[in-house]
C-alpha cells in the first residue's frame, strides 16, 4: 500500500492560515508528523481562494523539499498552479486529480504530459459522477487512453473510483467497490486509489466508516490511499485486513508497525 | 444479523466461579448486559470440568428463563448435558455445537432430533479441520444432509465455517472466508454463523482482526454472530459494514443503535 498524507490542505482551517501566514514550522512539523506516522507521499493543497495558488503550491514545494526528502502529491484543480509546481518538484510528483470533464482535461493534458509525473484520476465526466459502476469505470478507461496518447505509462495511472457519503445515498459503498473490482480487473496495469474519509461524512462516530470501508477496498487490492496517517486506528485497520487477506505472513509487517507505535490498538 | 451474547461461558474463569457458586446475581447481571447491548440469544456454556455439566447447565437454562424472557444456545460437547438442558428449556433453543466427527455425530444426531430446535454445525470431520475450502464445505455439507435425514430444517442450521488465527496461519482468514461464500453459493438456506474472537488470537490489538473480520463476513452475508455485544466497537462496525455494504437504508440501523447508546464511536 502506498500511504499519501492527506493533511497539508487548504481546506483545513489551521492549514489555510498557515499558507496565508507562509508559516514554516506549522507546515513542517505537519509534514514530520505524516512522515513519521507512514505517509510515502504527501499531498499538498494550497488553494486557499485568495488567488495565488501558483505562488503558494510553489512556496509549499521548495519549504518541503528544501527541508525533508520527500515526494509531494500536487492538489490543484489550476492548471497553472499545477504547472508552476511540477516544474520547481524536485523528483516525479503526483498530480492531484485530473478527470474526465472534457474542457478541464484538455486543459491538463499538455500540463501532465510535460515532464514526467505520476496522475490521479476521478472517475467522473461532463455529467458529473455516474452512480453506475460500468460508466464510472467507462469514464476512467477513457481518460487512461487520453494520458497514453499523451505519453504517460499505464503505471502511473491512479484510478479515483470516488466515493461519496452512505448517510446521504445508501449504495454510495456499493458503486464504488464496483468501480474498483471493474478496474482492477479490465486494467490489472492501472493503479487505484482512494481518498476514504468522505464515505461516512455526516455520521457519527465517521471514522469507523473510514475504518471499514478502507478493509474492503484493501480486500479488492487497493494500491494507494489518500488518509491521515497519523490516525493509527487507520493503520491497524488497513494492517489487520492485510493480515486477514493473506497477504502479511506472520503478520510481520502489521507487529513492525506495532512496535513502531504506528498503530493505535486501544480497546 | 443474529447476535448470539457469547459471555456465560465457564471457560472464562471469572464465569466458573459463579456458576460452581450458583451466583444467580452474577449471571443475571452478565445475562442482562448483553441482552441490553443487542443480544438476541445467549450462550449457556456450563462446562466447569466438574462432572456436573448437566446439572449445571439446567441450572443456567432455568435461572435465566425464569428471570428473563431470552432464548439459549445450549453450549456443550456432552450430548448428556444437551439432553437434560434441552428438556427444561422453554421455546426453541439453538444448540452449540455439532461437528463431522463421526462418533460425535451419532451420539448428537438422536438429540438433536429428540425436539425442535436450531444447530451450529463446526465443518471440521475426523481428520480435524480442512486447510482447503471445498474440503471444509463438503463435511458442512455432508452434515446438513444427516441433519436432514434426522429431521432438521436447512433453515433451522446455522455452518461455521471455523476461523483459526491468522498469528500462526496466514491463510486462516481467507480459507474460512472461501468457505463462507462456498455456503452461501451452494447452500442458501442453510444459515451461516461465526465465533470471530479466535482470528487475532496471540496478536497485540487483537479486537481490530476481529472488527475487520466480522466485516468482511457481513460483506458475504454472515447470518449470525457469536460474540461479546458488550463491545460497542464490534458492533460498530458490523452496521458500518452492513451500511457501506448498501443494506442499510440511510444508516438507519445505524443511527437507531447509536442513539441507543449500543456503539463506541470514540475516535
Amino acid at each position: 500500500m502506498l500511504y499519501i498524507g492527506e493533511s497539508i490542505n487548504a481546506t483545513i482551517k489551521s492549514v489555510k492560515q498557515a499558507i496565508i501566514d507562509k508559516d514554516e514550522e506549522f507546515i513542517l512539523n505537519l509534514a514530520k508528523a505524516q512522515v513519521e506516522t507512514g505517509s510515502d507521499l504527501l499531498d499538498a493543497n494550497a488553494g486557499t481562494g485568495l488567488d495565488q495558488e501558483a505562488e503558494d503550491l510553489v512556496w509549499l514545494v521548495e519549504l518541503l523539499q528544501k527541508n525533508m526528502d520527500i515526494t509531494l502529491c500536487l492538489d490543484s484543480s489550476d492548471s497553472k498552479a499545477l504547472e508552476a509546481a511540477m516544474k520547481v518538484h524536485k523528483g516525479t510528483p503526483m498530480i492531484n486529480s485530473i478527470s474526465g470533464e472534457q474542457q478541464k482535461l484538455e486543459a491538463m493534458l499538455p500540463v501532465v504530459s510535460s515532464s514526467p509525473c505520476k496522475v490521479i484520476v476521478l472517475c467522473m465526466g461532463n455529467n458529473g459522477i455516474p452512480a453506475d459502476p460500468e460508466e464510472r469505470f467507462a469514464i476512467g478507461r477513457s481518460v487512461v487512453g487520453e494520458l497514453e496518447k499523451a505519453g504517460l505509462k499505464k503505471e502511473d495511472i491512479y484510478l479515483d473510483p470516488i466515493v461519496m457519503s452512505v448517510a446521504t445515498d445508501s449504495g454510495a459503498g456499493v458503486v464504488t467497490l464496483k468501480t474498483l473490482e471493474l478496474i482492477k480487473k479490465e486494467l490489472p496495469e492501472v493503479k487505484t486509489i482512494l481518498p476514504v474519509s468522505n464515505v461516512g461524512f455526516g455520521l457519527p462516530g465517521r471514522v469507523w466508516f473510514n475504518l471499514v470501508f478502507a478493509a474492503f477496498a484493501v480486500e479488492r487490492g487497493l494500491d494507494a490511499l489518500l488518509c491521515d496517517t497519523r490516525n493509527g486506528k487507520m493503520m491497524t485497520s488497513i494492517l489487520a485486513a492485510e493480515a486477514l487477506q493473506g497477504r502479511d505472513n506472520f503478520c510481520l509487517s502489521y507487529l513492525k508497525a506495532y512496535k513502531k507505535g504506528l498503530l493505535d490498538v486501544k480497546k
